[in-house]
């Protein structure tokens, strides 16, 4: 067996988009997958989906990882629980804060109840329980959509897991769930628990926070308003579109690292808020003039592509006809000149059929692309 | 003569981007263009790339339209002095802002004085001269370079222009400057002046003070923390990296318009701060599931494609190698398949070589297209 990969069998709680996306994964590479959730018709579908195969109450199961892939407000009673009732099986949660989860799972050990995996109700902890055998994990994908239906094997793939282990957790514990994202294509990092929940409170939720602002801000603007909307507007409002339920928990289990942050946002918000108050007084220009050159600063610390080193690159747009294949014979030309696209997308701010492309490439690619896709009858601009 | 279109000649004052690629646009139309800007060798560069001819004082000239494109802090008294010059043209100008240009320049017209077009020094604006040759304008295009070697006369191609009359621009005026607007290419929209601020403070400006806010947070985080950025993040914070010196203009002459919009989400942040500050408090997570509800509703409302109703498309991902020709042959295939793509982004949150293709496309082909798109080998997420 290599040591780097899991053996199984893994119990997977909660069959959800990540629980059964974790399934799929690991039947593809062979590993027995076992399957519990709370909810008969998502465990049902989970097994049908091929994800694993349903937990047998009252058969022995000795797994060699527990995965609880339940929401994050249950997550630390139901890992409680799994490590009572599989004591020799490492346990990973994949709630999207640690911190909260793993002080709650030490209150409950040491309180010495815990709920059951499956019905709810509390029931005792023997003392024996460490947590030696758990480790928190964060894998960040596919928070957009959820369910079982949903589910897919490679949704991990190239996608950051954090592993945040605590100061009990065993080497043998952290090397299992390092092979569980490893197993699934991820992108393997690891972090101290309050280190992850700073970093995500600010990569994170913070950027939903800020973008949910602004668009709620457009509920109740005037039609002929949101006319004049361009891909500005869109690229910051995108992830508004999140699921309140989902977020409601994030949020509220993360409050210490987010308001932190939140109270900086604020006291630069007033600052410029007191200067737009009065736009003309001596200092106003530099006022304005520092807060977007501190963004500029900020925005350009954010790593490049595979998580290189950032990367300015070269953007150009070009028209097209808003017709199936004009975009693919474009990238096809683009391709046979020879350059790689770094990042790509469709402008729709604008009321014609006529598209605008912008592509970003190398900088030292720009000149030379630009002309020959001038030479093949493109319409290049900018 | 179409009534519709421009006969010229048009004098452009001022050949940065925006001039120079209003100069190529009409000269590709076959229209008489006069070019003047105070930097003689941005004037020389309008004139070598073919934007128009260079402005030789002295000469008579009447066009009949003057577009004033210079930097909004000196529009109106440019503005003031072309119409004091040429008694018979319309005059136009293209700053972001415009009612305080307008308010200036009205203030210009009473006072008496207006600064020539170049060398500046104040001179008198006989009384005659009124409003009702002036319409201010604003194309929203082109703003993230800057200089007359960027400009393309399809830079308006399918994108807003926004005309703002006053109460005292005439029929023939605004009927000009929408010549001007659709010999261009663009979408001509009508606000009035102060309408149109409110509207790009809210569409464009705010966006811009939040995609900064966000970013200037990340100036201090530690790098670990940002090699978690995911697209949430590079979404909310793309528009962050544009150019002080141009926001530090717009942001100050529209001040008012966008210090009412901020100090409403400012508001929404106190309320936010305070929800988290006790976070198991009553109420606390409805609080927060109202701060996302309200943003899913303010977001729903952003025009869709091409200007037409908000339209909620649904997205799959696929994984590709990141080697070129990749993306070309996945598009090339979903245009055999016959599904438009309505929208399309690249993913580069990842760490592998291995990228990932987020495409939106109509709600009813979507099943469909996973189906096609897996038969033919493609690894489809979500």
């Amino acid at each position: 067996m290599n040591p780097s990969h899991l053996n199984g069998p893994v119990l997977i709680l909660g069959t959800g988009l990540l629980g059964a996306s974790i399934g799929l994964g690991l039947r593809s590479r062979g590993i027995d997958v076992v399957l519990a959730d709370s909810s008969p018709s998502a465990q049902a579908v989970a097994v049908d989906i091929g994800a694993g195969r349903p937990l047998q109450p009252g058969t022995d199961l000795e797994p060699e990882l527990v995965v609880v892939a339940v929401p994050p407000d249950v997550t630390a009673a139901v890992v409680a629980a799994a490590l009572r009732n599989y004591p020799a099986a490492v346990v990973v949660d994949v709630a999207s804060v640690k911190a909260s989860v793993l002080a709650e799972l030490q209150a409950l050990l040491l309180s010495g109840t815990a709920e059951p995996e499956l019905p709810a109700a509390s029931i005792p902890v023997p003392p024996g329980v460490e947590l030696t055998r758990y480790v928190g994990t964060h894998p960040m994908a596919g928070r957009e959509r959820s369910g079982p239906v949903a589910a897919r094997g490679e949704l991990f793939t190239s996608m950051p897991w954090v592993l945040c282990p605590s100061g009990d957790s065993s080497a043998a514990a952290i090397k299992t769930a390092q092979s569980l994202a490893i197993d699934l294509g991820a992108v393997v990092f690891r972090f101290a628990p309050a280190e992850h929940d700073a970093a995500v409170a600010l990569v994170s939720h913070l950027p939903q926070i800020m973008s949910s602002l602004v668009a709620g801000r457009l509920q109740d603007a005037p039609a002929h308003a949101l006319s004049l909307a361009g891909n500005g507007l869109r690229d910051v409002t995108r992830i508004a579109a999140s699921d309140p339920s989902l977020w409601v928990q994030i949020l509220g289990a993360n409050a210490a690292p987010l308001v932190a942050i939140l109270e900086q946002v604020r006291h630069d918000l007033d600052r410029l808020i007191n200067t737009l108050h009065a736009p003309a007084a001596p200092g106003a220009r530099l006022d304005l003039a520092q807060l977007i050159s501190e963004g500029n600063a900020g925005q350009g610390r954010i790593p490049g592509k595979h998580g290189g080193p950032a990367q300015q690159y070269a953007w150009l747009t070009v028209l097209v006809d808003d017709k199936p294949g004009q975009i693919a014979r474009l990238l096809t030309e683009i391709g046979q000149i020879g350059v790689n696209i770094e990042d790509l997308r469709l402008d729709h701010s604008a009321g014609k059929e006529m598209g605008r492309v912008e592509l970003s490439v190398m900088p030292n690619r720009r000149v030379g692309l630009v002309e020959e896709l001038t030479d093949r009858g493109w319409k290049v601009i900018l």
